[in-house]
């Protein structure tokens, strides 16, 4: 009895997103701007508030002995407030991406042809311990012309709960309706189950957190899935490449923030190159304090910081300050190795020679490749597309990073003076 | 001990056509087309052998008492064959999608970021009684770099194995792996549910057939799912249209072929036309042979050929001579009655105003909206695609439809010159 109200809660939430998405698909941008920046001032104007809601999930977190680094994703610092603030007025100072249309042709009859972008409906959010994620994944959703289901980490119910009323106050404050922006006022996991058969009213669900959520996700969800499940991003260093920008790249895709999904995990380093490289790596890195997972052509090179590679730290995500090195044979090698072990991310070549670069750009498979330049680019401010909600690191739909227009579609608009079809 | 088996079968082929799709996406566009003309050529050479296994598929379906529908679409004829090599040669003709690099733009740091189109990787086509679909469908995926695993309908069975024999033949006669083109030697059910859970290899399914069909796909599959579920498709008459063009428009939406996806199902006419226009959709529609569904307005006016509809009327995919008729108080109720019936297939309006024009351009939720022409444009061949693979009326990755450009997706380049990230 109780499952079924709750199966039928998550059906009228639901259905009132897609009821909610129908306003905000005709909202111009001027209105939806607007409401982000109304959000940035609620934001602003409730700190004290939202921060007691934080509280009141810290000291639950501390009780049940959540550790430090948890609790320091969990809390909403000032810093945090400001960074969301901020997020929404940079939001908001995007170009609409609703409503162009896209190259007009005119086909042989006269009709005229072209492809209009539109919001894709009701985005579902599903997502981990940050809180300010409940923020900046639902403006990027609006601004997109989007409805958007929000649930967050039962650690951060209140957290949430007092973000999520700051959103809909901002969306009723400019005539949209509230249900624009849900969040899940219940923690109990089977609501998730349930909205995740809901195909007919949710368009896409965008899973942000471990790849166990992810995983429970894709297995669950009936429609779309929009998903990022790690980061094992390689350099392959050519033969003849130059080692100085080659140490600099190696050095600003490992040490720069090893933590995050564009940090550089693997270097494969040719063989004509390794004796006058690697051991410029060992000391560079080295005294960065990194850590040297090598293979045994490589080990002797890389001095008392290396220990031998074992099988699993090829294609490991290590989130510190851990290098896995491998000494390929030919660039052939270096894309085997890639194929076997990437993620789907982010990959780069340091060469000098424009055949080689050519061919790691065609053939090596993920959503971003670079040549000559740092991993840690695969990112939407730095392509330039913005804020972003994720990278994609799968095909559909969208490859690598996900800003506002990666939120949208496109439909066919034809205009016509009365053409049939023969 | 069997049923594990299969499983194991199913993993083995989707890991093959993973690999073999490597290949696949290296192949240049020269060679792909080679393929094409090879299949057009062997298709051709093999009419005697594709005919026979064909008539072993219609004698068991005869003896099993298939109708004469199925058994016409179960047929491999010489003209089916002929559409087929046509098809090949068709293909081979349109630009290679991948590979180009759209838009290359220099970030402020200096560095190059494009998108380049790659293959989506490998593609599942799960599908019903034409096997014809076996070559159409591959093809396009071959044309954009992809493996395929095709599996049709059991009734089909010998002639899909013909048929892919010529593919896998074609495919080895260029150099290419055969298993770039896999189709299933099996008709188990099950082995359906195995692909569907096999995304570390799989990178979308597509299925082609009826509502149960692709209900049965939704739910299986972990990978996403590119879907056309029915075309419910509205032609709304205006106040103040042009009725001369009104009546065009619908002849042409409901009489020229009647049982496909993009025939119009149901007209919405403004109150103040329904009086000088439905007497003479009754007269024109009438004399093709068209039976309405009227609502109580436009009962009186559409003759003896209307009966009052049932509420199951709207929303309704007739692929019949029957067309629903509503009468609208206003844009408003036309554009409420496509939000609650339509199919998010096409829909069409036939205006004078500008403004209202452009309004159902934008609000109107479809993959494609037309002003002043057919519903039936509603096609690749028609918008400019060429050959297409189905018509998604979801938004994710495609809304309309898919072409060979529509079977790719595109990945981040970045070109540099020793950039790091501060």
């Amino acid at each position: 009895m109780i499952r079924e109200d709750l199966r039928g809660r998550m059906r009228s939430l639901a259905r009132a997103g897609r009821e909610a998405s129908r306003a905000m698909a005709r909202a111009g941008g001027a209105r939806k701007d607007a409401v982000l920046f109304e959000a940035a001032r609620l934001l602003d104007e409730r700190r004290k508030n939202i921060m007691e809601a934080n509280d009141r999930d810290l000291s639950a977190a501390r009780d049940a002995g959540m550790d430090s680094a948890k609790l320091d994703r969990l809390a909403l610092t000032p810093a945090v407030i400001d960074s969301m603030i901020a997020a929404c007025r940079e939001v908001a100072g995007q170009d609409d991406p609703v409503g162009a249309i896209e190259s007009m042709t005119k086909r042989p009859n006269g009709l005229m042809v072209g492809r209009m972008r539109v919001p894709l409906g009701v985005v579902c959010m599903i997502y981990e311990s940050r809180p300010n994620v409940t923020i900046d994944a639902a403006i990027l959703c609006l601004k997109a012309g989007n409805a958007v289901i929000l649930r967050g980490g039962s650690e951060a119910f209140h957290s949430n709960q007092a973000l999520g009323k700051v959103l809909r106050d901002a969306l009723v404050s400019q005539g949209l309706p509230a249900d624009v922006a849900q969040v899940l006022n219940t923690t109990e996991r089977e609501a998730v189950s349930h909205l995740l058969k809901l195909d007919d009213y949710i368009d896409v669900v965008i899973p942000r957190g471990g790849e166990g959520l992810i995983r429970a996700v894709v297995e669950q969800a009936t429609m779309p899935v929009l998903k990022h499940y790690k980061g094992v991003c390689h350099l392959y260093v050519d033969a003849g490449a130059d080692l100085d920008q080659a140490l600099h790249i190696a050095m600003n895709g490992k040490c720069q923030r090893p933590g995050v999904c564009n940090a550089l995990e693997c270097l494969l380093v040719h063989e004509s190159v390794a004796r006058s490289f690697l051991p410029r790596v060992a000391e560079g890195l080295g005294a960065a304090g990194v850590e040297f997972r090598a293979c045994p052509a490589s080990l002797p090179l890389l001095g008392s910081g290396a220990r031998e590679a074992a099988p699993e730290d090829w294609g490991h995500e290590f989130h510190a300050l851990v290098l896995a090195v491998r000494v390929v044979s030919d660039m052939d090698a270096a894309l085997a190795h890639i194929a076997a072990y990437g993620s789907n991310h982010t990959e780069a070549i340091c060469t000098r020679d424009h055949a080689r670069a050519m061919r790691f750009l065609r053939e090596a498979d993920a959503s971003m490749i670079a040549v000559n330049a740092s991993t840690r680019f695969n990112d939407g401010g730095q392509l330039g597309l913005g804020a972003e909600i994720g990278i994609s690191t799968s095909k559909l739909h969208a490859y690598g990073p996900m800003g506002a227009r990666e939120l949208t579609s496109t439909k066919f608009v034809v205009l016509g003076e009365g053409q049939v079809r023969n």
